[in-house]
This record gives structure tokens, sequence and C-alpha cells, in this order.
């Protein structure tokens, strides 16, 4: 073999999956063996990367939205010479291997996105793509197109059943992003078997409804129609272009070809040797000739492309210093100089002017203050903005093409919201945040723990967080969410208590890099709580005392968000030996040395009382047995607030009968 | 005035509806404002219902998906004579009344389903429609149409938006439900603004690309074109119709129509006034003249028309005597004769057998001793039947037509599913289930939530409930997942431990009938446990003792599923003062009366240990702050499932350990 044809460079990825999956004994060989032929154009034609630096700012993204063709991915980077050397493929789905069951962005360089959950992965190769449309729209500058990479996305019939893909076409559409190409793996067979029995969409003729470029009838499996194809999305940018791509799951095995069998099991010793007959690949397991390994190389193309782009930016650089900075600045997720300091200040000024306020009206008056020392932040809200309360004095919608625009109408989406603000995270260049009614994160809530799973910079705000919305009614009442979001592991909630925690919280949010801040707001107005100086570091700890006890206390009151003032209250009437703790974020106050729990909450001091108008087995973990929760465990109702809050017992006089009672 | 116009009878919906919210101060009055006229026509020449008898099995459906509109429907219900008194309209949104902010399934007669979280209304409305198809499948026989009834919802922009309603649509196109006919209320206003910025969707192309039939261009405010609108979609029965309607958002009010600022809140005591004289309303508030009263009431219509259906139904069940019976039987939810005796048969029969298998497994073994004699029993999975094993011998998929169909193939569609799942508990007839892995009960999340509240009789089946589905990994790997939909008010969990648990996890949720039960199996093999009959009686109780000590316990170890065999394992080695409680349902324990619960868990017994592959703080309820936790409070990760549980720490050890260290 000198000059390995296409079908070879094809057939290294679907062995490469063949053996990993059957070296696993688990896994799906039908998709990577279906898709090769596409993925071997796009790489070695199209994609423009650097294997050798993933983190490049201006390449192009690549999204497995069909995760669980992992092994298509992980032999893409492999044999493009990232660092996912053939060990790795061998220990495909073995604990702390690289190359875990689905792609995972943060165990494997190359890994844009976490996929696996269908339908996500599309949404975030659109919010790929609008970030690049927002970079490029901001700092690009005549002869000097430093931002300027494409999004890819493949997607298989499972992605395309989900209700999140109608959600983020919808939006993709409505945005021109012109730079996004995704190509459906048309194979006719989800896990159930032939797709005509639950899936009988006209695909194409839908996605022109959203505004899509469609190219139909692509036969998957021929490079020159794959290659057509790509050339026709890349003559345009008005619209983004969806490739239907006919292909055959498990391509190339005898028994198994246009199988649901094919689709998430090994194909077994014995097909696995006819498909090596079937496909004339002589080669063992694992095996790459080097004539394909090499023709597969990208390591001295990527470098460079990358080098080119360096020079482009030093000339852009000496030309527009400014942006220039601002962009590496925001692309490497530094905070600008002095915004802690900025942040701070303005923490300390509300405590000393003790606003009364909605904490949503806090939230507000927070990104009024911090968003125009900061043009990483975008906001957007799931058509709630003057409830969320999320537009702010510079807020731009994106769809005006202004360089400053700042804002998303993401319209009634919330899955699709939080996954485009995912991806507008996991790109690099900005600090999203969304928003939408506390008790709607049900509807986002996947797309949440992936933000979690992923570490990604993203911030939710969860607005009308309990009963306290009033006259909306059970349907808008969130009763478990609060503890269901902080179950979800690595995901920070607050839910602070007035204007001054309002600020601490998004503040942390903010300064966090390793994953969401969930930033939880009432309708209602709060009182101001006063506080030392110490008292409001102490906030940034999650949990610290707000009102202490005279010498050690009988009795602590724990207590969050608008039941803080209940539990001050409270205290008021129980004496002097009443402890009242803020603990505004749990999670982060689990996160803080023993002592400092041990100084807020005293082992010793077992008469606890929590309040939060929320579900109270969650607060079991401060209060124990022996301790009391007021709170609520069943639905809403509707009435307004007030009403509720006394008819469900959520009241000064309960708290003080619950200590009492200890 | 002597004969009302149609637009008076329209003009008092919209005033009831303006009256309402200005006396609630809160709520939504564009909506029916901008809908009135085709609610008008829609009710008084094509509904076919009883308003003396809101549970006519044959009564037509109507479903208000864009629920913030809820005085359009008391109006309606009010006008039409429902029990729904004028007094119970000017107590809307008042605490307890039966006029809550959202239309309320269990407050008000007449409201079929609880509506208000977007799309969900729609996706019921799907689920109605299917239920009717199969009902008249199975049971209609020539000459005796007995199941024959239309479903018509009301949808907003932000319905359209939503991607449940994706879901929704693409499988009433695929099932050609023909009795289902969506009216879209578009007037281009969403809570943000004019949606052109974030909805630009061909909304007519797109149903079209899912099979509906679409009638464009319909002037929502002119009842001819309303009434030739729904002429056609009455002509044929092929396709489901979306009826595209033209309207104005706060119609009559010369401020504030077609605009935002009529969508949620009063339109204010001028403009009120200014609207009554722009409509020419010259009426005091909550007062319906009587001509236009009469014109509206529909009680002794329905009466006939239920009257004339009982002369139907009484020749049918003289004819075909059994299948009247089976109807009658199921559509009023009572079970066989004789299957809770046949169901403890099987339990008992598998307590004496003892089968060693994943509990998914023992699940479909359930449904195969059950399913044959529960001919409402409705089985459905997210395209993973063969994972989650809910196919049985007799299944049949509803595409088939066959009068036994029982099988619905979702596709990945988790949200729709649920939602239709819900209706096809609310409708009558049917006792469905669903399912898909645990951790993508998040994608159906708010809709799991709905079954709760809307206290609907419907089963939700998740496998592969914990680290050990091993390979797949984090993404596919709950942790959170347990403790969060037990949060969930009214919804029974349940996680057995063996075959035998499993069974009475199912029989407990098909006994059930004020909500729902979530069964959540794992997906490797689980050891059989022995038992009394009295324990196996017991396990009904959600929680009970499985192992005892000799005498008082020093510990007690409480677990559940797959680590029940862990915690009896470490039983064994920490000698004979431990006692093992198994946990199935913590929801149902804790119903228990308290003499019950303190025979299992003894308030003196502090040692306590508790054992899951799930969130640890969940269990600080059973064990307090002096108890221990063995579980998992991070993601998990890709590997077989043995080599993950000893990464995690969830093993016989570290159970011992735990209780040593107490």
């Amino acid at each position: 073999m000198t000059t390995p044809s296409r079908r070879d460079l094809a057939n290294a990825i679907r062995f490469l999956a063949v053996d990993a999956v059957e070296a696993a004994k688990s896994g799906h060989p039908g998709m990577p063996m279906g898709m090769a032929d596409i993925a071997e154009v796009l790489w070695n034609d199209y994609y423009s990367h650097n294997p050798g630096n993933p983190k490049w700012l201006n390449r192009d993204r690549f999204v497995l939205s069909n995760g669980h063709g992992s092994m298509l991915q992980y032999a893409l980077l492999h044999l493009a010479g990232y660092d996912l050397p053939i060990g790795e493929l061998k220990r495909f789905r073995q604990l702390e291997s690289k190359t875990p069951g689905h792609p995972e962005n943060f165990m494997t360089p190359g890994i844009e996105t976490t996929t696996g959950p269908l339908g996500q992965g599309f949404a975030n190769a659109v919010g790929f793509a609008l970030a690049e449309k927002l970079l490029a729209q901001r700092y690009n500058r005549p002869g000097f197109d430093v931002v300027d990479h494409r999004t890819w996305v493949f997607m298989g019939d499972g992605c395309l059943m989900e209700g999140i893909s109608h959600e983020a076409a919808s939006l993709a559409g409505t945005w021109g992003l012109g730079k996004l190409v995704a190509f459906w793996d048309d194979n006719g067979i989800s896990i159930d078997g032939e797709v005509q029995g639950w899936f009988t969409d006209d695909t194409p003729a839908r996605f022109e409804a959203y505004g899509w470029r469609v190219i139909r009838n692509v036969d998957g499996h021929d490079p020159q129609e794959i290659k057509t194809a790509i050339e026709t999305a890349l003559k345009h940018d008005d619209k983004p272009t969806l490739i239907c791509c006919r292909t055959t799951i498990g391509f190339g095995s005898p028994a198994k070809a246009g199988k649901e069998s094919s689709h998430g099991a090994p194909l077994g010793k014995d097909e696995v040797e006819a498909t090596r007959k079937a496909l004339g690949w002589a080669h063992g397991p694992f095996e790459v000739p080097q004539a394909i390994a090499d023709a597969w190389r990208a390591n001295d193309a990527g470098a460079e492309r990358e080098a080119a782009w360096d020079k482009l930016f030093a000339a852009y650089a000496d030309a527009h210093p400014e942006p220039a900075a601002e962009l590496q600045r925001r692309s490497q997720g530094r905070l600008p100089e002095g915004f802690l300091a900025a942040a701070d200040a303005y923490i300390a000024k509300l405590q000393v002017d003790g606003p009364v306020v909605a904490s949503r009206k806090a939230s507000q008056m927070a990104i009024e203050a911090f968003a125009p020392l900061l043009p990483e932040l975008i906001g957007g809200s799931a058509d709630l903005a003057h409830s969320n309360l999320t537009l702010w004095k510079g807020s731009k919608p994106v769809t005006s093409g202004d360089a400053g625009a700042n804002y998303v109408n993401y319209g009634v989406r919330e899955f699709g919201m939080t996954a485009i603000s995912n991806a507008l995270a996991l790109h690099g260049g900005f600090i999203p945040y969304d928003a939408t009614f506390l008790v709607f994160s049900d509807y986002a809530r996947n797309a949440v723990r992936m933000s979690a799973l992923m570490r990604a910079h993203a911030i939710h705000v969860y607005t009308h967080d309990s009963i306290g919305l009033g006259e909306d009614g059970p349907t808008h009442q969130p009763v478990e969410h609060l503890a269901s979001l902080r179950y979800i592991p690595n995901n920070d909630v607050w839910r602070p208590c007035d204007a001054v925690e309002s600020a601490v919280a998004w503040k942390a949010a903010i300064e966090r890099t390793d994953g969401p801040g969930c930033l939880v707001f009432s309708r209602q107005n709060l009182q101001h709580q006063p506080r030392s100086e110490q008292q409001v570091r102490d906030i940034a700890r999650g949990g610290y005392v707000l009102k202490d006890s005279n010498g050690t206390p009988d009795i602590i009151l724990i207590a969050t968000g608008s039941e803080v003032e209940l539990a001050t209250a409270a205290a008021g009437q129980l004496g002097d030996k009443v402890r009242v703790v803020s603990m505004p974020s749990s999670d982060v106050f689990d996160r803080q040395d023993a002592a400092y729990r041990e100084s807020v909450l005293p082992a010793s001091v077992r008469k606890r009382v929590a309040v939060e108008a929320g579900v109270t087995d969650f607060w079991r973990k401060y209060v124990g047995l022996d301790g009391a929760v007021v709170g609520i465990d069943s639905f809403g109702g509707s009435a307004p607030a007030g009403d509720l809050y006394r008819h469900f017992g959520i009241t000064v006089e309960a708290v003080v009968a619950a200590a009492k009672a200890l």
C-alpha cells in the first residue's frame, strides 16, 4: 500500500472503533462504522485545527452530538495526532482512561464538550457558532479576521427526535449562524429498530422551516458527494446548513450492517473477522499501517495553520492593541484587573445603603454594577426578561448585529438556552448567564447537570424562588427545586437573603471558573440585614453567623433567602441565647474547613431549627434528628404570597414554636 | 338586546377575564381577550360535552395549553353551566378558590389537565387523542361508536417554542391522530415583546413536516373564518389539524391591544373602562346580561347529548356485554376482580423461587405476570425497550392498528412521552407506564412533577439506576436523581433490592390511584433476599426489617436496591446486634403510622448507617448527625461496574468500617 484510498483512511476509524469496543466488551460500533467516511472527508479536507494545541483560539469546533459513537471521535483525535496514544484507545471505557464511554471535555484533549445525553451536543454546537459570530462581530477589524472559525456537528436520529433539537435549530435559524454545519446521520435505525414506526418527520422540510439551508440526499459513504455537499455549505454564510447523509449503521459488517444489533454492543469475534474480510482490512486489532497513519497525521498542517494565525494576530495586536488584549484576556478566562476590588467596593456600599428590594431586583442591580466592567458577560432569559430582571442599561440583543451585542432573547426555550449557555462558556471568551423561573429549571434540568459535569463557567439565574411568587400557583412554585439543584455534584446554588448577599452571590459565580453557579432570587421584597465588615466577608463562605447569641447559643436558627428575616424576627422573640445563621450557599459552606464550619454550627449545639420555603428533609443534614425544620413538603397554592406563607405555616410564630418545642 | 351577536358572546368571556384579573390584581387578560372569538365558536358550535357531568366518558377533551389564560377557561366553564358559580370567578387566584392562577384538574370541574408549564398541555392533548383512538379501536363495534370524541387544544407561541411541542407534534403526526385539532394563537407577542426577534419558524411548514393538516391564515376574530376552518378539520380524520389563527392579544383594549403589556398584568381601572367603551360592553364588573347568559348555557344540550350516548351505550352493552363492562371498569379506574390476589400469589411464589436477576429483568417479569390481567396497562419506552425491558409477550405497538395495541414506541422523546403518559392516565381507561434510563428522567423532569401535582396514575420506569450501569460513564449515571425524585411531593419512588421487592413495587404503583409511581431498577443482577411471609407483606410499607438483630439492635443498616446486599453482607461481619432495614420506598415508609416507623427505626438506636449509590445527604433524615452514609457525592466514571463500586468506596468493607467508626 503506497497511497491509501479514502476508504482505507475511513476504515482505520472503523477498525479502531470495532477493536476498542471488542476489547472493552461494551460500546457502540455501529455509528463510527456508519459515519467514518463523512468524518474522514471532513477532518482531512476541511476541519481547521491544530492537534498540537487543542486550545488554539481560532480552531474550528467539532461536536459529536450522537456521543455514544465516542470511538469515532477518539479514533479521529488519535489519528490526527492529538495527545491520545493508542494505549488509551486500548483502555476504552476503563477507569480513568482518556477514552470514557461518552466524550468528556475534561478528560480528553480535543473534546470540546461532553456529549451522550442526546440533542444537547447539537445545542452546544449552536452555542459555539453563536460565540464565534459574536466574538468576530466585536473583535475583527478590516483585514484582520482574527476570529473566523466554523462549527461542525454530527447528529443522529435520536438527537433530532429530542425536543431540544427544535429549540436549538430554531434559534440557529433566527440568528443566521452561517458557519454552522450539521451532518445528519440518516441511517434509519435507532435503538428500538427501524425508525419508521416512531420517526416519520420530513426532517429536511422541518429544518427549512427554521431557516436553514438543507442539502438533501447525500450518500454518506461517497466521499465525492460529501465533499460537494460541504463545498455547497461553504459557499454561503447567511444560514446554518444541514447536510442529510444517508448512511448504513455498522457499515461493512456482513451480518449486522443496517441493523440495530450493531448499535450498542460489540460485533463479536466472528463478526469482527467477517467485517475485516468484507472491508479488506488485513491488519490486526489496533494496527494502523504506516501509510494510513501518515496520511492522517495533521500535526504539521495544524502547526502551520496556527502559526499563520499567530502572524495575523500579531499584526492585529500591533494595529489594534486594545481589542487584541481584551480578546486574549477573555479567551483565557481571566477577569479584568480591578474587577474583584470594584465588586467588593460595590458590596461594601450596598451594606451601608441597605436597599430593601426583591433579590431579583438586587440581582439586576449587581448586573448593572458588574456588567460594564465585564464585556465577556452575556445575558439572556427564556422570555422572562422583565420578570427575571436580566436586562441592564447596556444590554444589546444579539440579533442587533451590534459589535457590543451581549443579550440573548432565547424565547421560551429553557433547555436549549442552558445548553447554548454551556457552550458559550466552553467556547471561551464569555461568561454567560441565562434565566427563567426557578420551577422551570426543571425544563433545563439535564443541561444544568451538564454545566456541573463539564465544569462550565455558566451562571443560571432563577427567580420567583418559592411560594412567595404567589398567585401563579403550584405549577409555578418551586418546592423541591432548591434541594434538587444543590444535590447536583459541583453545582453551587446561592439563595441570598438581601441585596448584599445577592451581590456576593453574583461575585462568587463570576469568580468561580470550574463550574456553574445557580443564583436563586425572590419575587418579593426582602429586608436588609445589618452586618459587620467581617460578616460581609464571610458571606462568601456560604454560611455565617448573621446574628449571634450572648455567649454559647442554646439554639441555632438556620435560614436562607426570604426566610432569613423570619429567623431574625423569631430570634428576637426567643431571647439572647439564640444564634441566626444565614446559609446562602450550603454547597460553598460544605467546602469550608472543619474549624470554620464548627465555628458557625458548633457540634455541641443540637437545638437547631432550619427555615426555608422548600422541602424540609434537605435540612436534616444540618439539624439532624433532634432539630426541627420549618418548610413546605406539599405543592403550593394560588393566592397572594402572604396568604400562602400563613397557610403553609412558614411564619415567625412557627419558627418560635418549633424552637421552643425542642 | 334580544339575540346576542357572536361578538357579544365572546365579549362575555373578555370581560369576565378582565374583571377577574382586575379584582385579583394579577393575572393574564391578554390571551382570553385574544382567543375569545375562537373559544366562542368552538364551544357553542362544536364542543361536545355535558356541563352537568364533567366526567362523561365520551366527552370531548379541551386543553388550554397556554394555561396562563386560565380566565378564558373559567369563563367558558361558568358560562356553559359547569359547577363554577360567579362567586368563584370573583375569587380568582385566591386561597383555595376553584379558580387558581393556572387551570388545575384537581380543583375545578371541567378542567381535564393542569396547564401553565408551556408545551405540556399540547403534549397532554396528543395523549388524550391517542387514548381516544386506542379505546375506539378496542371497544367500538359496527354500529356502536361508543368511543368517539375529539380533542381540542389552544396553544400560544410559547408552547410552540418549547421543545416538547416538537416531540408531541411529531408523534401525533406519526400516529395520524385525526380527531386532534390544535388552535395556534398567532398573536406575534410573547412576554419579552414582538416575537420576530426570537421566533421566526415557519410554523405551518414545520407542522406539515410532521404530517399534520395545516389551515393557514385564519382571522381569529372572524367567527365565519373560524367555523370554516373547523369544518375543514372535521372533514378528514387521517391527520391531526393545526388551525393557524391570527389574533390580537388584548383585543379591544385601546391602549394595550397587540402589546405585551396586556399579557401578564391587569389592564388597570381606566383601561378597563376604555375597553368597555371600545367594545360597547355597557355592563358592570362580573355582570352578564340574561340573554347572553342564556345563549351560553349548554346544560340542556349537554344532558341530551349524554342521554343519547347512554342509549347507544345501553344497546351496545346488550349486544356486547363483555367489552362494555370492561370499558366501564377501565374508565372508572377499577382494577379487575382478583387482580390483587393474583399479584400476591405471584409475589409469594417469587419469594419461594428466589430468582437472581437484575431488577430491570424482575420488572419485566412482573409486567409479564400482571399485564395479561390488565388490558388497561399501556407501556412504552423512549427508544430503550430492550434496555428498560418494558416489552412483554403480549406487547403490540400502537402503530399496528391492532385492537389490542398496548405499547408505544415513543422514540427518543422523554419529556413528550411522560406528558403523553400523564394524559393517558387522566383520560381514563389506561394505566400507562413509560420508561427511560434513570438519568434521563431529567429530560422529563417537569412532566414527572406534573404527574404528581395532577395526581395522575402514571408509572415511570427508570432503569440503569446508579454507577452500576458501568461503562457508559457519568453522563449516563444517576447520582442525585433518587433523592431529587423523592423530593417531588406526592411522588412515590421505589428502588427494589430483588425480584420480590420489584414485583411489590409494581403492584403498589398499579394499586395507587392518586399519584404516580417511579419504579427504579438496576442494570446488574441482584441477589435474592430471604423473607418470612410477614416480611413479604411489610415490603408494601416502604421500609421494613429485612434481617433483624438478636434483641435490641446496637446498629441499624438502612439500604435500598443494589446496596441491600452490601448491607446484609456487612451485617454478617458486624455480629448479631445489627439490624438491616430495606427501604425500597422512603416516600411510602414516611406515610406509615408512627408506631410502625418506630418499630423499624427505634428512636433510641442512633448508630445508623445508610447505604445507597447516590447522594449521601438525603439519608441524614434517617441517620441524623450521629450516623453515617455510604454513597457517592460526585459524578461517576466510565468503567466496569465492579471497578466503579470499588473506586467510589461503596463496598461491604466501607459499610463495616462506617458502622465500626460510630
